[in-house]
């Protein structure tokens, strides 16, 4: 399905989103964009850094957006497995996400991503499987 | 190193667990378990389902007090890559996490757990590399 | 489907288990066991230790076996992802594989396993997702 | 460390190798590219089709020679962990592998791969953590 500007607005106001600081920028043909600016009661045990689990939300949110855009209307999906690996500290004022789809079959979507630092530096990178499922839609 | 009931109610207040509905209960010996009663606005985009990456911060904040509750004081653990699977959708009104050191070296830890829900259905498992490092007490 | 002693003969004699030094145990109700007594060839660049290749093949086709225990008639599965660890290195004369489905649904199933040497040290664990398939039958 | 075409010629030659049809093409700066060209042995069950703990091993031996070509004399590595995602059947005559580092620090190594067929199909993807390690030369 397309995602407008629009849309991107909509999505951006969940709670879910609002409570960590991620945002989506695009999500078109299999790929999305999104940044992270973390709120700080989510930047624990290390002050000023995102804990991994909002890296990894970033990321898995960041998949599904790109998955997504694939879909047909009335269709969503929802991670089977997601692989998160951490190279280097999440140590940036903000993160930017990439994710891009790999292989998709009637049911099943292969997707890869990363999230960069500010200054570049790799703070995560991923794989995984996502299901696609009939659903209502959530925007 | 130790974790007392004192020390877990010092954790629980931390700002990311307030925020998301997680409760350490126990860390000793290489095990650890917690609860999670999802506040609402970590519950997205299904009303009433915390989002995966919730799910995800439980299962690696506890798999990362099964480590420390192993090391020496002045040592502390940060997650290298953690594969999280969800084989059904997380409907429930609270769930409990476990996790079990499989092994431990000098400088790396391996670990396993799975969520459950209230009706002990399997939410998530996953497995995860730590490693070990040294830091200043977060607690 | 059921798994009788007869088929795991039938089954220990293909070419790939001949090759590695893999041998199906039993596989029953969810569960299977092997053994890997490996083949000097695949024992490299270490002499003497199975390259971890050949221990991601016992965990993969041990886990494919306690899937296919569950299966009706006519089908059986493929790997769609697996995340394997190795926590020592696998210095033993032999080693033994069990595996567990955690979850199945109709089209998917959820498997965990480990692999321990003689000495009952944790060589490698894994978990995985199949995807269950129309096909004709393998033995 | 440096692997020339006289190295790949002698690494070529072990016998993991010779047994599953695995070809070592080049291994530089933190890349490498090799090729499977299946032996008949090490299809099953899938007649023709290479199982996929064979993928698996080609994938983990050229992530292996991405990092090996980036460490100082005198070390080497093992893996830690790999997680392989398997998007379409391995339906082809030959096999192309490529893998990259994505991040190194003095005791571990984060590696990216994907293998594809003679039409560029993607039959698997892998991500990775290996430990440096010191060690003897292995060819």
């Amino acid at each position: 399905m397309e995602i407008t500007a629009a849309d991107c607005e909509k999505i951006n106001a969940n709670s879910l989103y609002q409570t960590m600081g991620i945002e989506l920028k695009t999500a078109s043909q299999g790929k999305a964009r999104s940044s992270l600016n973390p709120c700080s009661d989510v930047c624990w045990p290390f002050s000023g850094q995102p804990h991994g689990g909002i890296l990894f939300t970033l990321l898995d949110t960041t998949m599904a957006w790109a998955v997504y855009s694939e879909l047909p209307h009335g269709a969503n999906c929802t991670t089977i497995h997601l692989n998160i690996q951490y190279p280097v500290p999440a140590r940036s004022a903000g993160f930017q996400c990439e994710t891009q789809i790999q292989h998709r079959t009637g049911r099943l979507c292969f997707v890869r991503g990363q999230i960069v630092g500010s200054d570049r530096e790799l703070v995560a990178t991923g794989e995984a499987v996502f299901r696609i499922i009939q659903a209502a839609p959530i925007f």
